[in-house]
């Protein structure tokens, strides 16, 4: 392990963080509010980057090992650093970070208990850590970690943009400048779209923050709800279900092949998905809750893509649904969005891949001998890839049930427990009960909160990139 | 496919069944109950099956596809013949058929009402289907499956009983009778365990039928509480940990090998489990519910050993218990007991297996090119065994998600059709809330019912038995 190499970058993180800081620092001049939580932040934050890259000089190549370490702890730091302005802001340290952990993981759980009572730029700050994270996770998945020889990650790696079909770029920053492109221009998108529907500035801007991300935070406590407007819901919806697919597929679809999404296996599915559980959602509004059917279609197809896609925007109280309207939005929760987006949960993909290693296997209980390969887009998958996808889940699962035990055993209802559990690991954002999209995670006691910001941590980085360095051959020289 | 040999097949087994039947008609004229529930049961059961045995005489050679039908659709008839005397005795249709496939199936999920409102030789019926059920899926999964070559089962191959540690009898009528002679001689133990304890020897011999199969039916509405003995529930948690583990070992522990269980990775996991189960629930149970240590723990041990063991007896309401209590038997309830025991669930050996693969994924991210073969019992687990054990957790997660989903939409809140799914799918009996050891599923509604009659008849036969059955490559000729 060569320590050199990861403080090196994680210095070079923390001066662009600090460096990014200073946008809020300007909306704080441009409101009026105090720029002191901004300015000591950008000084903090700068100055630890600045010191790190001084002493630590590497120009050595990464390997597998140091890429974990660095994608690990540089969300951790970002994380910590990024907490400072809502420390500064007067919210209590472990509030501060899981507020700052829910927005680098685009997860959207929030412990702020009057959202309206902090200024305009500490919630503008609290936007862009969301949109920060976003486009760190596509550049995570789809630039660096197939580089790495992730396994699992040879799936995407031909998903991966580039001028032909099958090769990606060959360098990370040229692939991580296309896929930046992609993701501020549908950014540019959403906010002219939201301006045009009558949006002021700060909260198009906001809003578009949090929907590229899959993020969900808002300025507002009520959420979407506070517009009561279809227009900018139907747009948020479009955005959340843009952002929910893969971006290399954005890219080609933009610039090579317009049937790219189309033709993807895994966009079909995800688009079947939200099209049936919106199905059996608008239903159940109707037929329990004694909505019109298009209110109840308005409710169900916003709630549906925003948890399936994990930004957990909420546009009505869902804690107030039946139970059989809620466990439709449970049910989303645990697939998530498309790989290569910046949605988080299992994946879509993950899930297919399953479904046919399924079918699969009840084929060869009637056949032992067949040989019957898994594809995906035409392809035939690799063992281990599916390996890789297996054990994913696993420890997925087990993550979640230790989670939830131990959020039972601190006291809270096993909804509540089941619900913060899935909506933290997937990077959702709200759950039912106590954690309801109205409600606040600032009922979970102490070490909840700890357990909670793990989750949204190992949940974002997919669970590997974490857990492999609890292992202690994983710090070996 | 061959249908004659089915027939044939069924024609015999329906011949047994109703000759058994004879059993709960001497019990009926001994207590002077009315007869003709049993008469009239023994004539059509036994009628059917000479009527069949005598149209389709075939002597041709079975194999697996035959093999599958014999064995689900075997299943189905014991339920609906021995359905019966529950009509005849004046239970609906629906509500006979739900209460007679739990117990061959050996769930112990009830829809009676008022259980001590039944004649004695009804409840005795009710018991024995449960002795019956048990015994048939010990033959099942040591004798039969492994014969027909299911994927998966070379794995429980091996374990199966005989004089030489590799190899399995090689006819299944000799396997049987050794296997016949243990569940016979552990039942017999625990009759005159219960005797000595003082039970009266109906009680003795209903309750032993029960908890051998891991079932869990009581002629007490109040299930093994009506005795309120620490003595009587210490026997019967004893022998639902024994029925909880593999018969194949008990048959060496007591023919062969002293150490057989000791040395079985499986049984030393199920035998971890239920220890931190009942020491967490012991903790949750005297922290939250202020009972003493010592009561604590009588309730904790037994209410662990019966669901982990997928028995379902009751000893208290667990239903008034707190979340973190409940949460550790929900925990239990996926997991099950071991491979060749009466229980149902997951399985302890597909836990243990699942873990192992998984660890070996994280240890591959770290070395890809490492080859590290995965271990049970000190011999590789070969792949197409993996793969056959995600393939069935993967299709056990699926259908209890849609079961959930499915009462759900009928109108039952989510703890009670996340419990009612896995309480009938992984053969437990009782759930939480509706579902609750001291409740009832007559409140769930018929199509309800339906739904989970099939969660017990696919969860005993281990999902794919039942699944293939569903397509349609399977019935061709």
């Amino acid at each position: 392990m060569k320590y050199e190499v990861i403080l090196n970058v994680l210095g070079g993180l923390l001066r662009f963080l600090g460096a990014i800081m200073i946008l809020p620092l300007l909306v704080a001049i441009y409101y009026g509010d105090s720029i002191y939580p901004f300015l000591i932040a950008v000084v903090i934050t700068g100055l630890t980057g600045i010191l790190l890259s001084a002493r630590y000089k590497s120009s050595e190549e990464w390997n597998t090992r140091e890429g974990f370490a660095i994608v690990a702890l540089g969300w951790l730091s970002a994380a910590i650093f990024g907490a400072i302005p809502f420390m500064l802001d007067g919210i209590s340290p472990i509030n501060a970070i899981f507020e700052s952990m829910s927005g680098f993981t685009t997860t959207g759980a929030t412990v702020l208990l009057n959202i309206e009572a902090h200024s305009r730029s500490i919630l503008f700050w609290r936007s862009l850590t969301q949109w920060l994270g976003g486009m760190g996770i596509i550049m995570l998945f789809i630039a660096i970690l197939p580089k790495l020889g992730v396994a699992g990650r040879q799936l995407f790696r031909a998903e991966a943009p580039g001028p032909t079909e099958d090769k990606i770029k060959p360098r990370i920053r040229e692939t991580a400048k296309i896929l930046w492109l992609v993701y501020f221009s549908i950014s540019l998108l959403e906010v002219i779209a939201l301006l045009l529907a009558g949006m002021s500035f700060y909260d198009a801007l906001t809003h578009t923050f949090t929907t590229m991300a899959c993020g969900g935070f808002s300025p507002y406590g009520l959420s979407v709800a506070a517009f009561n407007s279809p227009l900018i819901e139907g747009i948020i919806t479009l955005f959340m279900f843009i952002s929910g697919a893969n971006f290399a597929l954005h890219y080609r679809t933009l610039y090579t092949d317009r049937n790219s999404l189309v033709k993807d296996d895994e966009f079909k599915f995800y688009a079947g998905v939200t099209l049936i559980a919106t199905s059996i959602l608008t239903f159940s509004l109707w037929k329990d809750m004694g909505e019109t059917v298009l209110t109840s279609f308005r409710y169900a197809v916003f709630q549906v893509v925003s948890i399936m896609t994990t930004t957990g925007f909420a546009t009505v109280d869902f804690n107030f649904w039946t139970d059989s309207a809620k466990i439709v939005l449970l049910a989303v929760m645990f697939i998530g969005g498309c790989a290569g987006s910046t949605s988080g949960g299992i994946k879509v993909v993950r899930f297919l891949l399953l479904l046919k290693y399924s079918q699969r296997a009840l084929f060869k209980s009637i056949h032992p001998r067949a040989v019957q390969p898994i594809k995906f887009n035409k392809k035939t998958v690799p063992d281990d890839v599916m390996q890789a996808i297996v054990s994913f889940v696993v420890i997925y699962f087990m993550i979640f049930a230790v989670s939830t035990g131990l959020l039972s055993l601190m006291g809270m209802d096993i909804v509540s427990s089941i619900t913060a559990s899935i909506a933290t690991l997937g990077n959702i954002g709200p759950g039912f009960n106590l954690v309801g999209p109205m409600a606040n995670f600032d009922v979970v006691p102490f070490v909840g909160k700890i357990l909670l910001i793990g989750n949204m941590w190992v949940g974002r980085l997919e669970v590997f990139t974490v857990i492999v360095m609890l292992t202690p051959e994983f710090w070996k020289r």
